[in-house]
């Protein structure tokens, strides 16, 4: 598994009339997480993409424990539990500055040709990354 | 069981640079499916929530079939499967002017006292507006 | 000129904490005064772009008058001032259902070739629909 | 004066289908810019709304120089060019990782106070705040 904690700042932007963070939004934050935990390979996404391969959400799961409010500092864990393949797994935890678990998730990316739009292994270059960083759970 | 369709035109601001909707748009989707289905029943859910109780999202899975692009005017079947009680469980199904499904999802919305911010059983003046409408499958 | 109306429900998605619409949602409500503006001319701006021709945003100015809130059915009043040369001039005013005036605002979208990038004049085949719909002020 | 400078990475959310970010998003940056230059004073906008003020915006003004694409790394310079009276006016600069100058804008905050909903002057507290970092020009 390969796991990485980033924090980001809640927008005013992000909240909504119940003083809480719109739902919609976390999918955003868990693009922060997975974008983040990319470079932390050695590869950004936007490299990835140029290199001829893109990773559409094919399914994502969210639960919802606790809201997020503005203003809070948030550390979003992802975690690649399983060597990708044809998908990227990445599973969610966002917590806020009190270390209260607010959400928690999952997001799965298969990895498709940009130009036949077609499903595809994991390029050889890429999969290297993720080996490198590995760990046993 | 109660089923609504609405539809909307997906907006240049919805898209993302793959030119297809982002993953997190679609929630807001949902709530607009919702929305209307809880107004096609004699109350908008503003007024529930000046009754004294609101709806925030427990829970949340979503699964992509295919891409909605720009311009698209998509049609948003919202089902309610089983009569609520301490939450109301939708069920979505998104459909482009192709009549291809692009999205499914569900989204668990408990009801919760605006002041206590507990869970609380739906107001019997709410019940009865969705027994009035219900369908037997 | 040439002046459209159009009405858009405010979603939960758009309000923020203050319990108004964000300030930057506007821009996005403006994007679909001017879309249906343009629809109504009989051509969409998908078919402009695909047609080798673009137009992004050099400039916006906004007022906020008065907010809109959740649930508000509003209605975009979008005008074109003066005929385009290389460039769309749109005018905008939003009102709730009370015909409260709560934002006026201006978007200036110069024509950019597709290709090149570079700024251009208004192509024959769309001028003509602005033409034939031109009512003098 | 008071300058001060933030960085954001944009998101894959950020973009739209021209593969540029969408020109209403740079409205939470400007929020980024002016909440993080409110903190450094040494009081965060959550404090001040807690207080019993708000700066809803009343004026919005931008113009787009060039585009941000995503992954940039954005640089977002806010500056408060006058002592604030009954409303706060930041002016703002961003840039990319090119030190290009990306968008320029200017927003205007009434103070209003959170239970009349009036404007109102500065708080002494927050006034003293904006004093003691002022820098003459």
């Amino acid at each position: 598994m390969i796991c990485v904690e980033t924090t980001l700042r809640v927008r005013y932007a992000d909240t909504d009339k119940m003083a809480f963070v719109y739902y919609g939004k976390y999918l955003e934050y868990f693009e922060v997480g997975r974008t983040e935990l990319i470079r932390s390979l050695g590869m950004s996404y936007k490299d990835i993409e140029e290199s001829g391969v893109m990773l559409p959400v094919s399914e994502c799961n969210i639960r919802y424990h606790r809201p997020a409010r503005y203003d809070d500092l948030l550390t979003i864990r992802t975690t690649v539990p399983e060597m990708p393949g044809v998908k990227l797994i990445t599973e969610y935890e966002i917590f806020n500055q009190h270390q209260e678990k607010l959400v928690s998730g999952k997001v799965v990316l298969p990895f498709v040709d940009t130009q036949s739009l077609k499903i595809t292994r994991i390029p050889d270059n890429i999969r290297v990354l993720f080996e490198r960083r590995w760990i046993v759970k």
